[in-house]
């Protein structure tokens, strides 16, 4: 069996934290009244281990892979929308594309298993496992070397990204169907009974979702592997999922700040801190998706997302439209006065 | 005695609206997936009577006044502040500076009635009413005359804005002891029960919270003119505050859209939609501020405010804040493809 990469990743130092707290405090402002500019401050600094960060060539790696699930009726969107789609980002036009360009994010596109044949000659990078993963109703979705290579996969074009002088980065995915595969791994994961995991996808109807709980609680039940995380992550699984995952470990492994988007990139993240929880410690949380169970991942994470603009389009929009907070924050403790050096009478 | 402007602010028309609304829909997402960003959009495209809106030329305007109430003890932030800051804003290096020039926005800044005579030569437009408002804890802060100049003198700001092509515009605030001055406008105007209006301020502990309404209370008893709406707005108004409200009023009558800012602003907007109800449709909540009283005033509008990052530090900073996302909304219906145009399989 291929043995599963484990990434080493650094705890943050806290010998910086108060020289942080102290130049924030002495920013030209009422003590904490940027809020959570302030907090987020903090976390790059701390991540990048210094009183002046920068976020540099920042990048949204989205991937995408079909689902056997979809067989069963779980999904609004048919299957091949994820390949549709796909292709789309490619030409430009989608929701994606318009966020990128508006915050200066470079789109890499990758092909973790989609069920078409891209032609050669496209942006998208070929990492595909096969032409989606297998009915989880039934079977495991893929294979525990299956999923090493794409936990390895994702980890590899992160470490390109890197490569291009990148150190902020989102994740985005596209599958038709990976909402029911990310209610899987929540419910295992964050020990939350898998009904309340459990949510409208693309746009089901209440019958839809009724339909969608029913067919995934005889997944559950029909489960006969071997009860570890990593079982279980394959066994429910999607490629671009995993990928995604290896990605969010690589990351943070090469000190870069993740950004997170919506229900499936945060049960990836989730699935990420039960390899390595340090991962959390480099993880921002853009967004709080309008999916039902996204509330209560977030919550099991501890984690308290940027935005709430009950958007629920995946492709990484929610982490990308967060950015700009981000930058804000970067820019508030780089370039605001302190009180010593203009003069302004300091007041707390 | 002056005669208060009226404002001739057209309704939207309701005609566009199912068109909008198609396009949006036809838009290659899941129905209703972009959340606020669609309504944002609707309501852009509403104000602009367009399906293809544009941002032009976004400025903040930002008032800056003293306020007689300081006297009593009500804020943390000392008199002299107001004016070190204004300053201070004007050579660059504040919390609203960073703001302005990460979103491309026009910073103007007016003295609406600062205790300290800047010298020429600064970019501050003179608009001075006085040096500071009265105490109103026994007499009115202004006279109902200065109510109308400040009101007059905020429109012709906003109108030279407009003259120089934008067409969103924020407005912030500076003025030490201003949040008094805006429990007590919003208490009357929204029928809220003083206590519940009044917050820390720029970050009075317990007891300072305590005196606060102690002393607004009093000021509230001592109350003895005629109880009409402009009568209440003279009476503990402050300079910024009434010239902001003229502002609003003059860009809704323009047609531009206003970016709402924290408490004092959401406020003073209270208050032009008490003169002329329309301005709210007008109005684009930025900022949930961590102000007490701050929710309440926003519920009682009906407002629901693009962000919550627990900031209070006025200025605009919360209105610019948000920016982003209403640019996001723009694009979005500018730039994304609808699902006639490329060939993806419409689910819905």
């Amino acid at each position: 069996m291929r043995i599963m990469r484990r990434f080493e990743i650094k705890p943050l130092n806290g010998e910086l934290r108060e020289k942080i707290q102290d130049k924030i405090d002495n920013l030209t402002k009422p003590k904490g009244s940027l809020g959570r500019l302030e907090e987020l401050a903090m976390q790059v600094c701390m991540i990048q281990h210094t009183l002046t960060p920068k976020l540099r060539k920042p990048h949204n790696v989205l991937f995408a892979a079909d689902h056997g699930i979809i067989e069963e009726g779980v999904s609004v969107s048919p299957k091949e929308v994820t390949w549709q789609q796909l292709g789309h980002f490619a030409r430009g036009g989608a929701g994606i594309n318009f966020l990128c360009d508006q915050h200066g994010f470079e789109l890499v596109l990758v092909d973790s298993g989609v069920d078409y044949d891209f032609p050669s000659g496209t942006k998208i990078i070929n990492k595909k496992v096969r032409r989606g993963t297998h009915n989880f109703l039934n079977e495991a979705a893929m294979t525990r070397h299956e999923l090493a290579q794409c936990i390895e996969s994702g980890a590899e074009i992160v470490s390109e990204v890197y490569e291009r002088g990148c150190n902020v980065i989102s994740f985005g995915e596209m599958g038709s169907g990976n909402t029911s595969a990310s209610s899987m791994w929540m419910s295992f994961l964050a020990n939350i009974p898998l009904e309340q995991c459990i949510g409208a996808g693309a746009g089901l109807d209440t019958d839809g979702v009724k339909h969608k709980y029913q067919v995934l609680k005889r997944a559950l039940d029909n489960y006969s592997g071997d009860g570890s995380v990593e079982d279980f992550l394959a066994w429910y699984g999607g490629f671009e999922m995993a990928m995604a995952l290896g990605g969010m470990l690589q990351a943070a492994e090469l000190g870069m700040v993740v950004l997170v988007d919506g229900f499936i990139m945060t049960n990836c993240m989730l699935a990420a801190s039960k390899l390595n929880p340090i991962v959390l410690d480099y993880a921002v949380f853009g967004h709080q998706g309008d999916e039902s169970g996204h509330k209560l991942v977030l919550r099991a994470l501890g984690a308290k997302p940027i935005l709430n603009l009950g958007m629920r389009l995946g492709e990484g929009s929610g982490a990308v439209c967060s950015y700009p907070i981000l930058e804000s924050a970067v820019r508030m403790i780089n370039e605001m006065d302190s009180f010593q050096k203009v003069s302004v009478t300091k007041y707390f």
